[in-house]
């Protein structure tokens, strides 16, 4: 077995059998093959494809790759929730007490947040305490006794991964199906989940841009779930507009927190309905999605959700007072309105942007080892379909650097499209592959 | 301007412009862009292709990467010969001498071997003496004084192609038309040469196996000569077999001058008739190319072609008396006879195979760093069409390491393909593209 027959057969449209497969993917990581070799492989996928037996050995390859979790030992049938990322987005911080507090056991090991994209790891930070870096025996030990665990990765889990996103990255060739399902799917199997439901997010915020995509990334990953043996269920969101009205670490962690003391915010609220009612199918809990549903609203209305919230909290570290008293969250030390300077029906408030300048002011990373500021973000006043006057707020800024202020203000006015035709609310869930 | 933004394109089949092109070069060159991001664009230009347009601009771009040469000092139109390999391949060494005597300069920088294709210079090198690493004002002068000039590279010429052509074999890009139309026509642009005639080799002991390969190629650096300006002519050559009797350095040196005294071998005969008629054409000193043949033989017949051969030894300080008297070369320690062990015409030798035996005698290089035994190779007895019986020698090993007598008299066995069917000696010239 030798790298250039390998990559000869790529660059020529061939299919790359199993053994040639896992010979790439053992040697990159071990370092024996070099980046150069690896980035001329990674392009011929790109442009000529993989069939999808092909993608589903890349996948358990790069799981393969360096440890992998078990947790039979909890004695359930583990459901993972995993978002291929947006602006705003907490539903794991809201989702993952609720489907606890059915007594359905969830365990999670999230990520940092990197570009436009939150981490929900660095969003739980900004509790006060809270530890992210448990050992697999403590994420058991948690989620055998009080149902839940969440926490971030310390194991080396799909260290392949890791190296080809990177290569990616460095050379253009991130946004391409293969390679993204198959980078998704192999930190799912490799991190022990048995099913999978993915929050499959579509839109301006979003990485897949359209439905289109977002469906054929889903599809993809959903044959991949079916080839390995975990099954896999993908809701297709909405992504045009942020999630929810908060964006910002502390900012979205306040918003969960209320979210499940009772507040209503409808989008969240429609996200996270979907995607639990197909976690508590996979997790053999109930067949039927709409009473699935009234099973979720029931948890946040009796308290039971906001209880196994405070009950994580408390059992990973965290300083309980701030979740009984958001107000203790520390504030960034200016918070200025953006005013609208015409009236009408907001149109769009697009989250790429709203993302960006998030970045800017401190709340996310341009690269992996940028410090992060949980007090700075932006909160929202109006979403798509609200009706909005002169001089009314469209959001308020939340900055340390006064002189990061106008130019953040201004990029979040920009955001927002704002015409006389009477809008909706968008929709949220767009469909879901299973 | 930016590579990701370059890479995405030619991912995308997209055409890059001049400046495009001219930034990847130029920070190529320089190792500002690193090798997994050029390896990256050079697999997407492999698989997605180039316009004709993109071709010429890369190719330029090479060209000007590093030092060039100017020979218009010289005073006229210099036209330089270039092959794109083979094996037992002495054009250079015979045709420059033959074009130098009918009053036309040539000043030319020749390579050393790598693989299979022998390096002119390493051949010239097998006399003592001769020195290849001249000046280019001492080339300039050379060429003004005696009218030829035949040494290697020196300066950094197209270091852009240096180091693709290495990337490109460490990817497996290398058999792309476009890499290597460009590849050869930015040596050649930098080497100062105003018009071009290539020999593009085809067949078993060549890098283009066959005929319409060759021509494509062919095609491209026609119009890359045109486009830039220096008129191209390409001759199409069969390279099944290895070209003339010898392999090796010296036996090749020795056949050169046999030949030039007037030894008669019919296929190099017919390849340096052809090419030499095209490079007087190109010169402007005959428009006739059968005219210009019968002058080739002419100053052949008289000794004035190695009489000048004679001459430029001399004036590069090599000792003539190897010149005057072949059997001076010292000879490897064993010289084996390879048996026919059946009778008939020969069909087929392998000039692939017969190059790698003589890479395994040592008479050329596997790597860069290799030394080369100038004794060691191969000297055939027998041509396609020539009839063969039991026990008559199919050619002599020349060997300086006992042990590798029998695998190469094997090798060369093996090489031949000899059955009852009567066969021609094949047809050299396969057309010319101009």
């Amino acid at each position: 077995m030798d790298i250039l027959t390998i990559i000869g057969k790529k660059r020529d449209k061939q299919e790359l059998n199993k053994q040639e497969i896992n010979y790439f993917i053992t040697e990159y990581t071990k370092g024996n093959i070099p980046d150069y070799q690896a980035a001329a492989l990674i392009m011929a996928i790109y442009i000529n494809g993989m069939k999808e037996r092909e993608i589903t050995d890349l996948t358990l390859a790069m799981a393969d790759s360096g440890e992998k979790i078990d947790l039979s030992e909890i004695g359930a049938i583990m459901v993972d929730k995993h978002s291929t990322g947006g602006v705003g987005d907490k539903v794991t911080i809201v989702l993952l007490p609720i489907i606890a507090s059915l007594g359905i056991p969830v365990a999670k090991m999230s990520g940092r947040g990197l570009g436009i994209t939150g981490g929900t790891i660095d969003k739980l930070e900004a509790i006060p305490g809270y530890k992210t870096d448990l050992s697999v025996k403590k994420i058991i030990e948690n989620t055998q006794t009080i149902g839940i665990c969440l926490t971030g990765q310390t194991l080396d889990l799909a260290p392949a991964d890791k190296k080809i996103y990177a290569l990616r990255d460095a050379i253009n060739c991130t946004a391409n199906i293969p390679l993204i399902a198959s980078s998704i799917m192999s930190k799912k199997i490799a991190s022990g989940s048995h099913k999978i439901v993915i929050d499959a997010t579509c839109g301006k915020g979003a990485f897949m841009k359209t439905k289109e995509e977002a469906v054929a990334l889903s599809k993809m990953m959903v044959r991949i779930g079916k080839q390995v043996e975990r099954e896999t269920v993908c809701v297709l969101t909405n992504m045009d507009e942020p999630l929810g009205m908060a964006i910002g670490n502390s900012l979205e962690i306040i918003e969960a927190i209320e979210f499940l003391k009772g507040k209503s915010i409808p989008d969240l609220e429609e996200v996270v309905l979907e995607l639990g009612s197909y976690m508590i199918k996979l997790a053999g809990k109930g067949e039927n999605l709409s009473e699935n549903k009234e099973r979720i609203k029931e948890v946040i209305q009796n308290g039971k959700a906001f209880a196994k919230l405070f009950e994580l909290v408390l059992n990973q570290g965290g300083d309980t007072s701030y979740i009984e008293d958001t107000t203790k969250f520390s504030k960034a030390k200016y918070i200025l309105p953006v005013l609208a300077d015409e009236e009408g029906s907001v149109q769009e408030i697009d989250a790429e942007k709203i993302g960006s300048v998030s970045v800017y002011l401190g709340a996310g990373r341009m690269r992996k080892e940028d410090k992060i500021d949980y007090e700075v973000g932006i909160v929202l006043n109006k979403k798509i379909g609200d009706m909005v006057k002169i001089g009314e707020s469209l959001a308020f800024i939340h900055v340390n650097d006064e002189e990061k202020a106008q130019g953040a203000i201004e990029n979040v006015k920009n955001a927002f499209r704002i015409s006389e035709k009477k809008t909706m609310r968008p929709k949220m869930i767009l469909g879901s592959i299973e």
